[in-house]
């Protein structure tokens, strides 16, 4: 079940050079959803690759085409794929990771460079962008793959891995490589994949510990669906002033419309919506029961005491199992005394729910290596966002996904002052070495 | 009652020149909003007190200081007052116009480039940025001081000036000029003053005839008030996957109370607020019964049936004196997956209600010199908006203030493609010249 000693014992040994890889890793600023900075995204794939070649990893860049971003046609940055181990008697694990990262400057509010990686050697804080999000968990694996290859330790299963540079900016160009590449079976680079392991602390779904204290496994994802409705009525924007109290208002329609839709309370005032989702079993009110976590770490998250209950468990049940709606990015009558053409809310877009089977191997196996590092069990979380790519793995291969966090609930991902510890950097390496033996051994 | 009929036939013989002087002034773009345009306010000030010089008019430049724009500092463009005749047997009429535009430029849909003037031969119509609004006004005046310098005419009424650049831009430093220059009394340029004439095409109020048809004189405005709520819920932003049915939201909230307020039908359901305005007398609805306006003519003018009554006096009434509401400006919430901290809309300002004496010399002047140019009584109206310098004037030189339109309901003002008609133009400067006429009549 654990890993070798020596492997743990390198990690720690080589922690500093480790954070200056990433520190490599952060200096290029790969912002994919600038087109100013398309070549830092390109140079950034080139610099993983030759990472993972001197790894002893076999890899391809897999040309994605080109995409039209601001008027601008681009082209895609590559997905890198990469297979080390072709031992028949092994269990075979894909990873998914991204190279790119969100925008960021010292002019939005960061207290250092956002490319220079900051090591703050009192809170033991590792700051920059792309630190969590999602470069250090790509150096987490790179960290084990250097390990084993200067030990001389062959990897206790086979590996592929899928990375990508456009995450961050929909992901274009990746779900067809993921269907097609798996299409091809045998002669397609995920061949024989039993699981996937995905180490992404995704903001859209704020996929992270629960909190600063407990790691997490991951096994649901919500989904989500936007709707967007426009209500039309003049032909033209008309002046509140010449036609207000004559003629009937979009805005006036559209608002009551939306205030039949939610209540405060988050109940779905729409027929059926709730009724859509059954109640818990009881075995899934324990797993939310066991969780660590408070009605308190919520009031601390948000700051304010603005919960919906006051019920621990009802309280994360809304987050990880109810349907919830939200009202967005309302538009029409925007100047003080003019009233529009249409008034709208909302995008119109479709994200499917997820749930994996925690009782899975994959999972099981996770759970033991995060015991055996950690020294605590981890946390069974489901979230209320959408991770796309985690169903296209599913779908497309058939297989297990996991999602195993490596940040904590507090890194801000796409914030100002990105950071990931150095214990969850050093310690979330260990993990994923040992996980991969977990594995190993729970498929023996 | 009537004007020399010398002065008719020089306007027309000149129509051609006149219209002339209007594109030297439509080619100066003198956009107030915009910065880099302010010396072309001053140029354009400068242009006009040389013009009124030129026609015998005494002017001074009145500087109004600095102000703040785009986190720039500017030096605000001068009022430009004026005065001519000092007979204290003769009526004094006071006369207000501004000299700055709003942006336009042919990328935003001009047919024409906006800041050159086009005379369409087959329509009659004269295109071009401040053409309606409020160059073309402001050369009526001066149409009709040429006329009478050149007849060796003197002018039937005592005649003073007040011309802002800064009306499109929030007219800043004029109110205060005006309540000042009112104090001074004998000392001061509006020394005398009898009434008030602001012949003046404002977009804000759409104070312009009805409809292509029928000339108007307005008497009332129904003011504005703005109110601004914000809904404050978490400490910061938050994400919907993460925190949706967790804890309360802004937009919710602010959505529930915003469908409080006004039904789709117009009442506005705050108790109370239709209560303030008491019923119209039969006076009054005898006024909106005779308007030269349908039904129709409302579905035409907003290009859908939308109308919030069949009834036209009921219909025109919600536009010209019962109270409004109207929701404009929600924010928070933007992007697709976030809530906001806040939800909040509108913006908190305040214009009163004006309601002039509408059997006043000074309107029954405008509508006798109004038969006699056009043949027909015009409409008796008030508006749905408000300009703020009718109150100010009312108010500082405690005098009756008139609302001349000279365009037309379709001209456009603020709008691409904005125009004024050539017999608006022209047959409004006989208009004006013969109100003067009307007034002095109508004072001896
Ligand atoms: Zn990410
Ligand atoms: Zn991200
Ligand atoms: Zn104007
Ligand atoms: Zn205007």
């Amino acid at each position: 079940m654990s890993s070798p000693l020596e492997f743990l014992r390198f990690i720690d040994e080589n922690a500093d050079r480790f954070i200056q890889r990433l520190g490599q890793a952060v200096a290029i600023p790969s912002i994919s959803g600038d087109g100013t900075h398309r070549q830092d995204v390109f140079k950034m794939g080139s610099w993983l690759e030759d990472q993972l070649k001197s790894l002893g990893v076999e890899t391809k860049q897999v040309d994605l085409g080109k995409h039209t971003m601001d008027d601008q046609e681009l082209p895609l940055p590559p997905a890198i794929l990469g297979r080390i181990g072709h031992d028949p008697k092994k269990t075979t694990i894909l990873v998914y990771g991204h190279y790119d990262v969100q925008p960021a400057s010292k002019s939005d509010g960061w207290d250092t460079e956002p490319f220079e990686l900051v090591v703050d050697s009192e809170t033991g804080r590792l700051i920059g962008r792309g630190s969590t999000d999602d470069k250090g968990p790509i150096m987490g694996w790179l960290n084990v793959l250097e390990a084993h290859k200067a030990l001389g330790l062959s990897l206790p299963v086979n590996m592929r891995f899928c990375f990508e540079g456009m995450e961050e900016s929909g992901s274009e160009g990746l779900d067809d490589l993921i269907t097609s590449e798996a299409a091809k079976g045998k002669k397609g680079w995920f061949d024989g994949v039993d699981c996937v392991c995905i180490v992404v602390n995704l903001s859209q779904s704020d996929n992270y510990w629960l909190n600063t204290r407990t790691p997490c496994l991951t096994y649901g994802l919500r989904g989500i669906k936007y709707f967007k409705v426009t209500v039309s009525g003049p032909a033209r924007d008309l002046h509140s002033g010449a036609f207000g109290r004559m003629v009937h208002e979009p805005m006036t329609d559209l608002v009551l419309l939306m205030s039949k839709l939610v209540a405060p309370d988050g109940t779905i005032l729409i027929p059926g919506v709730d009724d859509m989702v059954p109640g818990p079993s009881s075995e899934e009110t324990a797993i939310y029961d066991a969780l660590d976590y408070s009605v308190q770490d919520v009031v601390d998250a948000v700051g304010a005491p603005i919960t919906l209950s006051e019920d621990k468990t009802t309280l994360i049940m809304g987050r990880m199992r109810f349907p919830s709606l939200s009202l967005h990015g309302i538009e029409g009558g925007v100047r003080e005394t003019q009233h529009e053409e249409q008034a709208r809310f909302g995008e119109s877009a479709r994200r499917k729910p997820w749930i994996a089977d925690y009782k899975h191997w994959n999972y099981e196996a996770a759970k033991k290596a995060t015991e055996a590092v950690y020294k605590k069990s981890p946390d069974l979380t489901r979230e209320g966002g959408s991770i796309p790519v985690t169903l296209t793995f599913a779908e497309s291969l058939g297989v297990n996904v996991l999602l195993l966090p490596m940040g904590r609930g507090d890194d801000g991902a796409h914030s100002t002052n990105e950071k990931l510890d150095r214990s969850n950097f050093i310690e979330g390496s260990k993990l994923l070495g040992t996980y991969l033996y977990a594995v190993a051994a729970a498929t023996e």
